[in-house]
């Protein structure tokens, strides 16, 4: 039984953090397991979505504390230890926050630390009412660093800062009111949830949706006048391409383009 | 009958869009007129607010799908005639969200495509219950590339994201709630919200809103330490200028400065 | 009396605007004591929090209107006077933006023009039911240039661009309905609000919550690829050091570290 449990359904992937005894803490395999498991989908050719859930409850109870304990011992040998694994851990997430597939966040229980950076990655996340979100890293003395600028995507600057200097600790309710998430359901109901999600993001040309989310990752620090001739080209190439044709023929057509859902 | 019908009305320029019969799809003629008619705008001197809307009871149906088969059709012969299309777009996109003057949209009914975008251009969004917003581009293979900057300027980074991905669907107070619009009325009361936004906009004197907009557009990309000098060179010239010195002494002397209605 | 009151409460440093009689307008003196009262903080090695707000039910009527009508009179002889006034105000806020320590602003009653700019600029903004602000410059033909960067960062570009339009006037719940304050209380209940947040922030250690300001303010313009690094070193750093042995000691002791209050 791996920590990190991978099922291929179709077109969409389901990577499930499997460690519930301890509300599936990162360790470093883990982190390793899941870029694998995105590279491997990103190239099959195949996979349109990456769905990432906790197993038992929880979503994620951020790092090990234990871990780090364990590599301030190892540093006397190897000084740069806890360097690599932040930044495998910050790899990771970037590789969530820019990979042309969708993703969608299953989020139920505790998201603390790191697994609150996940939350920040995905592009849809939907949280159970039993959500409890804690920014937790500050208390331990610790800096929320790989995480801060995902929080500062999905949430913005004034609200990433407030939740770093409190040490936030949030509720279903206000994670929706942050548009922290985007959906919030009894924790039964998530899974109908996520299906009525996974239709709306396979109604959605796969192509596109890369092209559109490779612009917008280029539009966050470019001035708009800048964009204009990269973003003419990736339009003018869709309306040509394959996707563009069948897209636009089939609305004419009144039918559904060959990669939506019957 | 054009299909952008103009109309002046005192300081207030009133831009329609005006295909009703098809819920005022853009056509390239359009997107000219639209350009030509706010730079004649922002030239003449008297102008000081830009409100534009569509007839009929639907904003924008977006670019028209059966222009985008003819231009495929014609890239044989001529293969930037859609790279053409689209950068026209962007530019008016462009000048809307850039414009030293203030800007209103009238969301009424469809707002689908480019026409979502133009409802991220305008510095203030109202919008009648009827509204009904969609990202459709991807799900007919496009990426929506010439207003991902503009709705990453109105709702930011996660919430963009999620909507491209998702091929959103948004009604009346999903759109307030995510602040894409910043009033929700009856469609029967929009023209009395008009006429009070107006008023607001009309006591703002128009320089000082024309170096306000270009600051912040500046101060976007920018380190705040670097607009300290340029912020203070600004405010500097507008208190010794006419309107700094009619505004502070209109209000000790308790009348309303010589820009604001009577 | 002075008209900036200064009152040490253990690591928390209470900074209260004083001319109450006019609702604490902001005179040049003022902004250069709230500024060293600032720098001395984070020299003192002891103030881990700074809680700033204004005295007899008002927070602040923002620029002196009479001071700029004097300084105009004195431009003629020394025309940078208001280039230097405006200049150090920026510098007021830019140095509470991005202070190292934490930062509380408690809003009542008039909040407006320049005391706009200081609520966007503090970590954590706790409103009173009375609060009013008011974003009055361009009705006063002045561009709110300073605080432009800082209504940026609290609201987001296109909020920000409708309030500046419109010159706002905003009330208690719509205040936090933008997240331009992040609690609103009875004013009557703002001091017990106060007493909570400040235990929130003091359960969090004082370097963790300056690397975690400094890394995100870092962040804002820079792609997060490139914060990978620096992100990693910094975490690796507190692992390491003091603080983070304490905490994580701390948390698998199932003790309180040594800063946190009891």
């Amino acid at each position: 039984m791996s920590d990190v449990l991978v099922r291929q359904d179709g077109p969409v992937l389901h990577l499930t953090l499997n460690r519930p005894a301890r509300r599936n803490p990162l360790s470093l395999a883990m982190v390793l397991a899941l870029r694998e498991a995105l590279a491997a989908a990103e190239a099959d050719g195949n996979t349109r979505v990456v769905v990432l859930r906790g197993a038992g409850g929880h979503f994620c109870a951020g790092g090990d504390i234990a871990d780090m304990a364990a590599a301030r011992a190892r540093a006397a040998d190897d000084p740069d230890v806890v360097v690599r694994l932040s930044a495998a851990f910050g790899e990771l997430c970037l590789a969530f926050a820019r990979t042309p597939l969708a993703t969608i966040g299953v989020l139920e229980g505790t998201v603390m630390g790191g697994g609150f950076g996940l939350a920040c990655v995905v592009d849809v996340a939907l949280a159970g009412e039993s959500v409890d979100l804690r920014l937790s890293e500050t208390s331990l003395g610790l800096p929320p660093a790989q995480i801060e600028p995902f929080l500062l995507e999905r949430l913005g600057y004034g609200e990433t800062k407030r939740l770093v200097v409190t040490g936030a600790r949030i509720g279903a309710d206000e994670a929706l009111r942050l548009r922290l998430v985007h959906e919030v359901h009894a924790d039964g109901m998530l899974d109908a949830a996520l299906q009525r999600v996974l239709a709306d993001i396979l109604r959605c040309a796969p192509g596109a949706l890369a092209t559109s989310k490779a612009l917008l990752a280029r539009a966050r620090l470019r001035e708009p006048a800048q964009l204009i001739p990269e973003a003419a080209q990736a339009f003018s190439d869709a309306v040509l391409g394959d996707e563009g044709t069948e897209g636009t023929n089939a609305f004419l057509q009144k039918r559904p383009p060959r990669w939506a859902p019957p």
